[in-house]
């Protein structure tokens, strides 16, 4: 099996937004509401960041158990790893994910501004300038043999769907909308040129969206 | 995260079989066609007897794709290994595996005849006479840390079942009637009792039974 380019539990209201207006310290996603975009995965047993017993075991649970599954190195945008813009004025903030972020593999930062790599717990972070094929050649590597998740958000995604270099992805769809942020389509159909596609209901309520390459 | 015990990608006709009536080494299922039973499985990029490049993303290919996530030992009825019945008399014959078997962890091979044990490519078959408790006490420890998927058949899935030992069970129900063979269930319902359920049409025509413990 080849290497592939997978985007993974990608969550978006069902206008097709990925995140609201905004983007602040305090609100990563802006004037959304993270949990009525997240609370379904939150639920499940295998979410990376559950941190207490249980959790479902259903539908929603095999795409969040899925998440490490044969992945080697993820690629992100800057806004998801926090909410500068322009040059790093404090390296000592690490980012939004903690001391122990759930990555657990080497992560690509997509910036204009590079500053040096560095590891919490599993996980390392490298800040890289470059096109999209010339980080994705570097995360193949750091993958060693295993698959590159792009993680987001909306912009990341999109230069990697525009550079034709997306293999599957996976976007669950919430029901709520937003109106306003950062926008991934504004219909799945948008992608049938050249995916893929089915849809499929959860009893959850979020429906999820399957891509994958024709 | 504890070890679970896992039924994986367990294949079932509408009317309750997983196998049909009359095995024999030419007919591993019986009178029942495998293809009817498994060809939405055959038909996924990460079925793991899958030789050639190519195949689906979709619904399907999440529940294939997890046949190996994080599962460290099988446990498998005589009948899976092979048609005999009684003394084994011809050791020589290895199973209907192959040389290449898609488990490639430690498999233990429930029967009251034991031989001893052997290695095909990745997969180490042992032979055990014990009850459920027992042979999953070896197979945890087999597991080191990882789960224990119960590969069935019918008679092995319901021993587990009965003695309260199965944590999640995925039941792969396809549209054929069999009508005699190895009955797992009348209904499904039958099972809620002890295990929550989720029922999840798939687009290839697949019905998932998605069960984990209340």
């Amino acid at each position: 099996m080849p290497q592939l380019v997978r985007v993974q539990n990608f969550m978006l209201s069902r206008d097709g937004f990925g995140s609201g207006e905004g983007q602040s310290l305090e609100r990563p996603f802006g004037h959304a509401d993270p949990a009525q975009l997240a609370s379904w995965a939150g639920a499940t047993a295998h979410w990376p960041n559950r941190t207490d017993p249980g959790g479902t075991c259903g539908l929603d649970d095999y795409f969040t158990r899925d998440f490490h599954n044969n992945i080697g190195a993820e690629i992100m945008g800057r806004n998801k790893f926090g909410p500068q813009r322009g040059p790093w004025e404090n390296e000592d903030w690490q980012g939004w994910w903690g001391d122990d972020p759930p990555f657990r593999t080497p992560v690509f930062v997509l910036t204009h501004y590079p500053r040096p790599s560095f590891s919490l717990s599993d996980t390392t972070f490298h800040f890289r300038e470059g096109s999209p094929q010339e980080v994705l050649e570097e995360a193949f590597q750091a993958a060693d043999g295993r698959d590159v998740r792009i993680g987001g958000g909306v912009e990341t995604v999109l230069e990697f769907l525009d550079a034709d270099l997306v293999d599957t992805m996976h976007v669950a769809v919430a029901p709520v909308e937003l109106e306003r942020g950062e926008r991934l389509w504004r219909s799945p159909e948008d992608l049938t040129d050249r995916f893929h596609l089915e849809v499929v209901p959860s009893p959850s309520g979020i429906v999820h969206h399957l891509f994958w390459r024709k």
